[in-house]
């Protein structure tokens, strides 16, 4: 359950309570389970310590048609759209044309992601598949890759990455200092070692009593056990400790065994 | 890219040439990056294999309201719709209100739910969090669920699952006898040792000359070096066997290093 995920400002000069995106994962071998995608929890997890809310994703293939129309249909819903996939030099690589297909512009070679790719490669290895990855809508602004230079790049509110993990993590890095930011999701995990069902009557009241802590519940399936881990989240940290010492009062009262964990 | 995703039949009684998939995933810790998906990759995959083409993926937060959209935005586009996650006891598992809402029908507590509860749980155990597994959508039909026993089902083009990947996986097993299937999705792919930009201008050649095959380039970033997969796709094992070939050729002429692998 999300407690708050429209965006609301206190006043004026405060920070938004929540930034939200979404995430359009492009690839044929995310779909045909080839590759298990990494993507999705790394960049779910960085943007919410950071202060961005990721409310969707889609996973869709290498096909322009079905790339912009995904762009198209988050752009207006949410405060950024980030893509991962299909901006290498090969030919099943769509994602520039598709992008620019859907805000409506041209690709021109872009002179700084051409310098870019001369730091990595020599004049004998730009060749004009290499070139292809300096295909950069117009008004789109690049974002550094520090590790391969082949450049990513934002237009509006859409940053377009790497697919490749690392290649992505270093873009990412690149663009965050640029990005509105709300307040960071903070959250406190608990394993308990006992069934939902055990677990859902006390945690549904919880819930009633902490409605500013999103408390999610999470079934687990261990050495032919099933348990449950609770994870509470929310924007202030007095509402979130409040929760979780209520919780815990919770475990003790119905003798569940638990542990508490600070990072899952 | 996909060179026939359109279901095309060639005869009356001849197996449709691709039957295809969307998959909603349900699920506030994956967008939170807090949990790493593990069921696109599975799903896709034995679809995959069976005849059955994973064509599009939404991750959606516990919401009644997402998760209705998302179902109507793609039953109509997919021959079917799988969904996993929110079928729990517990206050966020809402799963099961936002498929009635999708659908316009009403909610019932099925007794063949709860008979399939009972082979799991005694009376004292059958709380009332617990029959709240038992509730389903008029009009649907159970899916066995041979771990835990509560239940998934289907509902017209819908087929609802649970989260926990274990139980996912024997629903899977027991609605895909029921389900229609397209020719299987034969694949073999090289690894080649070798960054994408100095494959790419023969991978191109090879994808024209071998329409019928769908030619994937997939970037690696091992050891501080780029390298590329080759994956060749194809429901025609001699259309297969004919690109393998010519690719294999294309890596001989070229001087790559390169390693066969069916598997991956």
């Amino acid at each position: 359950m999300t407690v708050n995920n429209a965006e609301t400002m206190t006043h004026a000069n405060a920070k938004p309570d929540t930034v939200t995106a979404a995430l359009v994962v492009i690839g044929e071998e995310i779909l045909s389970g080839r590759t298990s995608d990494q993507n999705i929890a790394y960049i779910g997890a960085y943007l919410a310590r950071t202060g961005i809310s990721l409310r969707e994703v889609r996973v869709v293939a290498d096909q322009e048609g079905e790339i912009a129309a995904a762009v198209n249909e988050l752009r207006p819903r949410f405060a950024y759209v980030f893509t991962t996939g299909g901006i290498g030099p090969t030919h099943d690589d769509v994602t520039t044309d598709a992008i620019a297909k859907a805000f409506g512009v041209g690709v021109r070679l872009d002179e700084g992601a051409v310098q870019a790719l001369r730091k990595h490669f020599n004049e004998a290895e730009l060749t004009p598949a290499r070139l292809r990855m300096a295909r950069i809508p117009e008004g789109a602004e690049l974002i550094d890759n520090a590790i391969s230079r082949a450049p990513g790049y934002r237009i509006g509110n859409v940053i377009v990455m790497a697919g490749v993990p690392r290649i992505m993590q270093v873009m990412l890095d690149a663009v965050m200092p640029g990005l509105d930011k709300g307040r960071p999701m903070l959250t406190r995990s608990v394993r308990i070692d006992a069934p939902e069902g055990d677990v859902a009557s006390p945690l549904a009241a919880l819930q009633a009593a902490h409605p500013q802590v999103q408390i999610g519940s999470y079934p687990f399936f261990e050495q032919k056990r099933l348990g449950t881990y609770v994870v509470l989240r929310a924007t202030g940290e007095k509402d979130l400790e409040a929760a979780h010492e209520a919780l815990w009062t919770v475990i003790v009262e119905n003798g569940f065994a638990a542990v508490r964990s600070e990072t899952r």
